[in-house]
């Protein structure tokens, strides 16, 4: 377990909810030696000036059949949150608390399948409480402490970075610069810790290195 | 083969590219009668007031990656084209010429391997002249027919009806007004039509119809 990664991701994401199982994996396998990077996706949104696949209809409706089918194919509970798109502030507030890093796996693992699993609302701080309490946490201290500046502070510090880090979408896993997008980069990233990589680096850079010869029509 | 299935593309995007040949194996095979839907991705990005991975520098490096490593796992010729992104509009006007069925889905796969597989220039008129007379096509008159009202127009309606049947990106297959987008889909589109697909429409009508409870922070 020599390779550090980072797992950027937000609660309002359902594929970062679905990336979450194979992420449990690869920590129990030791396979990496995994930091959680809770962000806003809002925040990676604003910096891109891109839109959401939840801010375009015909993608929205899109992305929870494509997650309903994985779901399935996964054997993943899968029942959605109250309400979507919601405010992911507190729960990811709770997840970038200084506790030890056992405690932060539990209590993310817990608010993963609380609001995607079983279908909680995120935004209710009284399903919150709950939620943390049932994974065995102290809810009042962890409550009140994510009201703190230091606390909101580390979130957006996060989010900043994962824009340093060229993040443009969650989830996003990052290891020794490298970025697997999505659920479809799983599976290279698998190919890439078992050193079967098809990826090509300078094909990439002599693409990119071309110019472009016509902008948005 | 009695199901009908439109495939929307556009030759500025790589991922159409490779699901190309998918395309070719479902007609080949018979599975379907896929009515080709030359469309300006750009048109549709406008209508949904979305960026397209090009316009995203770390989702433009990202794609190229993706579709270089899929490119080398299918065992898929990609040198990329000239320049990128670069004015499609002859390649797609040259795809909607009232030719018959079967020259039409030569042209399109002169195209698809000459500015994807070989990295010729799209944009530039001699180099489609060469491709469509590589193809055993009458390049002269086909060149001169692109420059029609006719066309452009059929181009333009082309586009319209994907926005209308809610394609948001491209390349999508849509079959019994169900949307398959991207690489990703290609698998469920496999299951759906061997009727295995896991999706559970009325869960997702059910997810659909909850409210959301934030807008973009």
């Amino acid at each position: 377990m020599d390779k550090i990664a980072y797992f950027y991701f937000d609660y309002v994401s359902p594929y970062s909810y679905l990336a979450w199982r194979k992420i449990k994996r690869l920590k129990e396998e030791k396979t990496l030696d995994i930091k959680l990077k809770p962000v806003l996706f809002a925040g990676l949104l604003n910096h891109w000036g891109q839109l959401g696949p939840a801010e375009i209809p015909p993608k929205r409706k899109h992305m929870f059949e494509q997650c309903i089918r994985y779901a399935r194919l996964m054997n993943i509970p899968f029942q959605g949150p109250k309400t979507h798109p919601f405010n992911p502030l507190s729960a990811l507030r709770l997840s970038v608390l200084n506790s030890d890093a056992a405690e932060q796996w539990q209590l993310v693992d817990a608010l993963w399948q609380g609001i995607w699993g079983l279908g909680i609302d995120a935004a209710d701080e009284s399903a919150l409480e709950d939620l943390v309490n049932g994974a065995g946490l102290d809810a009042k201290s962890y409550l009140s402490e994510i009201k703190t500046e230091d606390i909101k502070e580390h979130l957006k510090m996060n989010t900043q970075e994962a824009i340093q880090n060229n993040v443009f979408g969650v989830p996003t896993i990052l290891v020794d610069q490298k970025l697997f997008w999505g659920l479809g980069d799983l599976v290279f990233l698998n190919m890439y810790l078992f050193n079967k990589d098809p990826l090509d680096d300078q094909k990439v850079a002599h693409i990119l290195n071309r110019p472009k010869s016509a902008n948005r029509l």
